[in-house]
């Protein structure tokens, strides 16, 4: 099913419009994918560029090549993952957008197929099913997990698609994880049908229970493309991410990358070099993951209290998003104009997917403190008690 | 004549690969595009910085929407320069480079003509080639100017084009401005032909001799796309750029550029925001203005000596680049492998145009101190005298 332009733009326009009412005062959002902003290392950045800028000097605000310091901190990175690559791998971008967009250039032509999960992040859909002829969708979801099945089947259909895009790790919007076992065989199955796959991976540092898996990049590094993010992990504002990919595509990236923006950054570069080798991204990341925890707690303990009976949920280890799905036969779209009036919002399922996600919402549990994400959780409670009308759309015409 | 993608991105690792042989140590390097990097703001840079991340805290490292204060800033900049906007018309964009790119996105496709300078940055070949079927050339140099003939020509024909674009000011690589007059019948012309106008002018802030022209987008805002760009105003590693044009097409440029990168750094555009608010774009302009003066002093006065008769250049009157042609039947092509074994470099003629330029040079005026630009040229002049037979490719096979 291909999803037109329009209908993308649509979607990505629902994603925007939350992002302006999630900024109303007083607003309890759990629509936006926003870390914790009282988390950021806003002292560290500032000290890091002060150095930087003193030390590197003009050197930090030129024109200038892939910061290698930076390159080899982030294959360091990667090899604590459980996945070891070159520095020279490592292809620097501006934000993890960027890298889907000049992986879809890369892999995708307008004649092509390319296989995504049913319900999946828009910038998915946009950097990979804009420049297709085919999107072939394989079912996912909260219970059932990623259809193997279907995902052989999707890969060995002909015209060979020219990619899978998966988010192994604390999918977006899922929340779910892909278990060791499905990996090996999505691997075999993508390898038997000579398939190239587009790992998403924004989310894997922010685990803060059960076990991790190993990056798939690691399981095949001759057909994987990697995608990384600084986003979540430390800030958005960054707007810095990475691929890793074979040696051999990094020139055909680069002229790709140089068509979009030239390059990235030297003095994001730089700076993010400097706090990844000053060991700020360790404690950052504990206490970043220690506040999820507490947050996807509450969260989790809210919906058990105010869901209707029949309704499931997502229980994540990590990642920032918890997908809810109610009853059978409800929607959730007609639903959220009545929690925006109540003061609370998120994103209903459509918008990541043409079907099978009208009754879910998705519900960031990382940007509102613990007290706020109760409060806001209760107030939905409400809306969903005083209105069962709004559930089956009765009432949106 | 339309370039493929292949001879595209060629020239671009030309370019790039001169980027590399530019930073060989002893290197002196005419070749990039760089500023002088001992004038970038780096105190000032950090200055900022720290205050931004001190006053606005979390929001600076958060996704955030287009941050206004910095479009008022850019308003209150091309109110300066005779084009008064709105702040609501400034699109903010990870530098031009991305600009051009969502601009040929936005106005090419399969089908469509473009019109472009037959020698021009391959940057804008890229953005605007690239999409298109067919590029309609029109002549243009130092000593001829734009040939308006052939531009009412080029839109003129069918099918209509969908764009011309054009460097009024300090060209890219001619180093020339369109006069006035020029500039009036060129709006004329695409407005007879109904074909809208890209006017990349990422050099206005650089001039230091002349009397300013207005640009075109005051004189055409119904159907004018201006970009601007803080690279050469004050550091390219900011990666910060602007489009102003109509209103209306504002949307559409937020979901293409979505889709290449989501958003621009909100730290970025909050600290170019107080940069400006602190006045501290005047200072750096002056100190950048002389220095160019004299370096472009020091290389037109090194050109006269040292250039064989029968060449000729530019005389910019601001921006960063002379343009020299050697005398008719030579090619520069051939001569660049001795200049980088005398520790010089250029970029050749044909680097910007499949024709019409194997004999010239662009030879980049800021980036060298004047002792070095004089070194330079003096290297450049002992291999033009010792091996008149590389001017004719005669050794190059």
């Amino acid at each position: 099913m291909q999803l037109s332009a329009e209908a993308l733009s649509l979607r990505r326009s629902l994603l925007r419009d939350l992002i302006g009412v999630s900024a109303r005062p007083g607003m309890i959002s759990f629509a936006g994918g926003l870390p914790a902003p009282e988390l950021f290392p806003t002292e560290a950045w500032a000290e890091c560029t002060a150095r930087v800028l003193a030390n590197d000097g003009p050197r930090a605000l030129q024109y200038g090549p892939p910061f290698r310091p930076l390159q080899e901190e982030i294959a360091g990175l990667m090899a604590g993952w459980g996945a070891p690559v070159a520095p020279d791998q490592v292809f620097i971008t501006t934000g993890a957008q960027q890298a889907l967009h000049v992986l879809g250039r890369l892999l995708m032509d307008a004649d092509s197929a390319v296989v995504l999960d049913e319900v999946v992040f828009p910038g998915i859909r946009q950097a990979f099913g804009g420049f297709a002829r085919e999107v072939r969708e394989v079912p996912t979801g909260v219970a059932e997990g990623l259809d193997l099945d279907a995902v052989a089947a999707a890969l060995g259909r002909g015209p060979r698609p020219r990619a899978i895009v998966v988010v192994p790790e604390f999918h977006n919007p899922l929340g779910t994880s892909l278990a060791d076992a499905a990996r090996a065989r999505l691997v075999a199955e993508a390898r038997a049908a000579g398939v190239p796959i587009v790992e998403d991976d924004p989310y894997r540092a922010l685990r803060f229970g059960g076990q991790p898996s190993r990056p798939i990049v690691a399981r095949a590094p001759e057909s994987t493309f990697y995608v990384g993010s600084f986003s979540k992990m430390v800030a958005p504002a960054l707007r810095l991410g990475w691929i890793v990919g074979p040696l051999e595509i990094v020139d055909r990236l680069r002229v790709l990358k140089e068509s979009v923006d030239l390059e990235t950054s030297q003095l994001t570069q730089r700076v993010a070099a400097a706090f990844l080798a000053g060991g700020h991204l360790e404690g950052h990341l504990a206490r970043a993951r220690a506040a999820h925890r507490e947050r996807l707690a509450v969260m989790l303990g809210a919906l058990a209290r105010h869901l209707p009976a029949g309704s499931r949920w997502s229980v994540p280890e990590g990642g920032i998003f918890v997908w809810a799905e109610l009853p059978e036969g409800t929607e959730t779209g007609p639903l959220l104009a009545a929690a925006i009036e109540a003061g609370v919002c998120f994103v209903p399922g459509l918008a990541f997917g043409p079907h099978g996600a009208a009754r879910a919402m998705r519900l960031n549990f990382s940007n509102a403190s613990p007290e706020r994400i109760e409060a806001g959780m209760a107030a939905l409670g409400r809306v969903l008690d005083r209105a069962p009308a709004l559930l089956t759309g009765q009432e949106a015409g």
